[in-house]
Formats: structure tokens, C-alpha cells, sequence
């Protein structure tokens, strides 16, 4: 049932009308699958929120439909309102999903405990579904509305069977470590949203992380959320950290999708849908050096990529 | 063409299942028409992004189909995925309305001006309509996202016909007065995102206001907005601004409705989506007991609401 480990939020491609390509996203998540990494698809670096429902549906019933284990995926379907963030999540359930991860509704800002106990109490009815698994995503950075432990400790014990743990992307150590302190002995899977925190998750008792940079850099990131205890661990977490700061030099998503078109030698990769950017030329350059500098490479990714 | 004047973001009434209720919206509308009061639906304060896009287009097609005027109505549409836009912009505008107003993509932070002149760019070949009239939605305190006088700029040499005004809720005066000294002599239309800007917005030349406050107080608000130049002007613009204020010191939109249920006799008037929360029966009987001490009344509401 745990969805321990390494996920990603799988970067999605779009064709030259702007419109989503499952096939290419098939083949990103083969490749993922195949370096130990589970998919969060419609993370914040996927466009999630840049996708319409009805998008979002059609991708991942083709991902599905590819023979990929839905029990390794962890869809976003958290939205602004209840009927639709309900339709995705039942949807994302029937599909035999092993969690979703869900945002809070983001466009009220300073809104109640209160007001988003109701919010997901009124999806998890709505959804009415022993088999949903909600993961809490925890991104003050984008969503500015977020998921305090007072919080995450009333939902548990309202839905103990259904709030199975969350994804923390403060940035702020501190929180994380207060929800691993809190939740984690009752089962509550707590993932670090960046591999930058991946140790130190792991030795506090947390679940692994869900991180961009695993579209990229995945093998290393899954082999220390494997290797934690070993004696080489914190020479890996340094060169993790490392590898993710050239990339984090950039906009993060247009330089995601930049890098899986250099490495995977289809130039559509780049594109990303309004109001993102690509990367310019020059940056795409910088960024291709910077990589090649630390011996950075995607080994596999072009046989998945060519399919 | 123009649609300069008082517009208020129509309350939207939620039944006891939470679903929106399309005769009771009627109803609100039609009395704010009847009060010279344009319907900017679904606005922040009309809880819209805590609407699924099919309830959106049920309940415009509902307060069309009843006969209300499509010239007098500026839903919005603006939501943070292209097709989803387009697909309410085009059905808005397909149903006659006056103009839409629409929020820029407000999930991710930070984003370029070029991002959002994309975006919106796409927006208006997407719809693909020459009757297609925008009002850019200034909101940073909700959207975080803003518009700048630069983008307004690009986007009127663009699309001189389509870009039409906006609605300025920075609650920061110097930008009203930068928007419109810039923009408002080449017809571009600018509207103060309250009344306590109302007068000051007519002085220089602004289109007027679309203010959640007028779902309570609409006649006061679009006198001042037709007898600016009169010898009472800074008088009332006082008032309005005293009345605004008891209703803020509350949560404003859990306020409106309880305003709206308290002197339509409709206690379902309350009623929120969340992550909003309901005004307290203590927070109700105070907002009502500071309203009734400035004299507040919403004459010829009982009449509508009953309908």
C-alpha cells in the first residue's frame, strides 16, 4: 500500500498546437519507471494547472491504458473547486491509482483551517471510495495557502484510512521534520518536495521525496532513497544537491524539459504552454554546459524517447 | 459598446447539497438591474473559481435565458489553463455578453510578462471572435499574479478592438491613476475594483467601478458613479465608503450573503462554498446591528428575492 521512495512529477510534452502528447509521455514514464522512480503526474513541473480536466483525464487513462502500474502513480487532482477536484480524483481512483496528491483550493488566500477541514472533508465524500488514498501537497511558494500540522492532524483523525501523508514543499526543514515527528509513527507517509531534503527525510523517519529533478537525474535520486543507511550516503546527498542547484540556476520547469530534449535529441520536448517560458538559446547552451561540466547524462532515456 | 458604470461580482447562492441555485441567482441579478447595477458574474466575490466550468456556463445560460440583458453582464472566465478559457470565453461571448473579465493564469508565481502576453494571446485567437471584448482583472492580494501597465500596453497595440479595459483591485491608487492616465484616452476602459475609489476614478477618467459591495448597497454606488460632477459628490463618496467599511471588517464575501440572507428573509443566502466559511451567528448579529445603526436597508430586494 506505501508508495515509499522516489516519485517525480512527470514533465508534460505538447505538440506544436500546445496540445498535450501522451505518447511522449508514455515514454517518459517508462523511463522513469525503469530508473526506480514512481510518477506524480500533474505535480506543479508537470503544467498540472496549465491542463484542463478533461486533458488531464485523457492522459492518464493513456498512460494507463500503456500497461504502466497505476499503483506506482500519485496524480495531482487537487483544483480550486469541489465538483471538479471530485470528477478527477474518482477518476484517478477507478483507475486503480496507488494515491493523488492534492493541493489545496489556491485562489482564496488566507482561508481557515476550518474552511479547508470542510473542502477536503466534502472531496473525500464526494469521491466516496474506500480504495482513495489523498496525499496533502503542502507548496506555500506557489499555492501561498498551505497545510498546517493542526491541520493534517484533524484530517487524519476524521479519514485515518484515507489521508495517508503528504508532500512538503516549504522548503522549511523545520515543517517537515514536525510532520514526520507527528504523523509519522501512525503510518502518515511524509515525502520532501526536493531531493535537496532526501536524507535527511529518510533518517527522520519520512516516506522519500517527490522531486522535479528526478525527470532528469533519477537513478542517483532513487539509489539513496534505497541506500540511506549505506556509509556512502552523504557524499551522495552532496552530489544530488549539487546536480539540482545547475538546474535550479534556471526556471525550473522550461529547463526540465530543455535538458529531456537535449538528452533525448527531440526538440519538442522544450516547449512548455503559457504563461511559462522556454529557455532561451543562450540559456539552453549555459544550462547544456553547466550539465556537461559535472558529467551529467540520461542513460536509456533515448530508447524510451525514440518510441 | 461602453460598459461604464457600477458592475458588482453577483453573489452566488448555493442550495443545501452546495450547489449553485440558478433561480435564486436570477433573482439577485435582477435586482441589481433594477438598481442600475451591471453583472460582473462570477467574480472573486461570487465565489466563481469555486465553480466547476459546467456550473458556469449552466448558471449563464440560466440568467440569459431569463431574460436579463447579455449587454450588462461581464462574467469571468480567466482560469489557469488555456482551453478551459477559451471554452468560457467563447460560450460567454457566444450568449451576447457586453465583455468578459478575465483573470491572468494565477497558480504559478513570478511568471514573465511575455508568459502572460502568450497566454492571453492565445486566449483571444482560441475564441476566435471579433465580438470578443477583455477586461484585464488586476488582483494581486487573491491572484498574486498581476498585470502591468507594460503588458496592458503590448496587449492593446496587439489587440487594439479586443483588449478593452480593466478592473484594478490593487486596492493601490497610483496604479488606478497609471492605468488610466496611460490608457483611458485611447478609450480603454478603467474600473476602480471598489467604490471607496469611485469618485476619484470618475475625476480622472475613469469607466467607474465593479465593487462586491454593491450586491448590498447598489443604488448609493451607482449614483455617485452618474452624478460625479454634482455638489454632493464628496459627501456621498463618503458614505459609500463608511457602509464599505462595517461590511469589511468582516469577511467579505461570507458577509454579502449574510447581508443578502438577513434582509431577504432567505437564510440559504448564507451559505458558502469552501474554503470559505459562513459568517458566525455572534459574527451576523453584529454586522446586522452596525448596519442597522447607519440606517442600512436594501429597499425592493423582498420583492426579487422572493421570486
Amino acid at each position: 500500500m506505501s508508495m515509499n521512495g522516489v516519485l517525480t512529477p512527470v514533465v508534460t510534452p505538447f505538440d506544436a498546437a500546445l496540445k498535450p502528447d501522451p505518447q511522449r509521455l508514455v515514454a517518459q514514464c517508462r523511463w522513469m519507471l525503469s530508473q526506480d522512480v514512481g510518477l506524480a503526474l500533474f505535480g506543479t513541473n508537470s503544467e498540472a494547472t496549465s491542463l484542463s480536466v478533461a486533458e488531464r483525464k485523457m492522459l492518464l487513462e493513456t498512460v494507463v491504458e500503456a500497461g504502466l502500474p497505476a499503483d506506482r502513480m500519485m496524480p495531482g487532482t487537487g483544483l480550486c473547486n469541489l465538483p471538479e477536484t471530485i470528477e478527477l480524483t474518482r477518476h484517478a481512483v477507478e483507475l486503480g491509482v496507488g494515491g493523488v496528491l492534492m493541493l489545496p483550493p489556491f485562489y482564496y488566500k488566507g482561508v481557515s483551517d476550518q474552511g479547508l477541514f470542510d473542502h477536503f472533508a466534502q472531496v473525500i465524500e464526494g469521491v466516496g471510495d474506500d480504495r482513495l488514498r489523498i496525499y496533502l501537497y503542502h507548496i506555500p511558494p506557489m499555492a501561498q495557502v498551505g497545510i498546517s500540522p493542526d491541520l493534517v492532524g484533524r484530517l487524519r483523525e476524521a479519514f485515518p484510512g484515507v489521508i495517508a501523508g503528504m508532500k512538503d514543499s516549504s522548503g522549511d526543514w523545520d515543517n517537515t521534520a514536525t510532520m514526520i515527528e507527528r504523523f509519522a509513527p501512525g503510518g502518515f507517509e511524509v515525502f520532501a518536495g526536493s531531493e535537496d531534503f532526501l536524507l535527511r527525510t529518510m533518517r527522520a523517519g519520512g516516506a522519500g521525496c517527490i522531486s522535479a529533478t528526478a525527470n532528469v537525474n533519477p537513478a542517483a535520486i532513487a539509489a539513496l532513497a534505497r541506500d540511506w543507511q549505506g556509509e556512502g550516503a552523504d557524499a551522495a546527498q552532496e552530489k544530488l544537491s549539487e546536480l539540482r542547484a545547475i538546474v535550479a540556476g534556471f526556471p525550473m520547469i522550461p529547463a526540465l524539459k530543455a535538458t529531456v530534449a537535449r538528452h533525448s535529441g527531440d526538440a519538442d520536448w522544450a516547449r512548455v504552454r503559457p504563461p511559462l517560458v522556454a529557455l532561451t538559446v543562450e540559456q539552453k547552451d549555459e544550462l547544456g554546459r553547466r550539465l556537461d561540466a559535472v558529467g551529467f547524462d540520461m542513460p536509456g532515456l533515448s530508447q524510451h524517447a525514440g518510441a
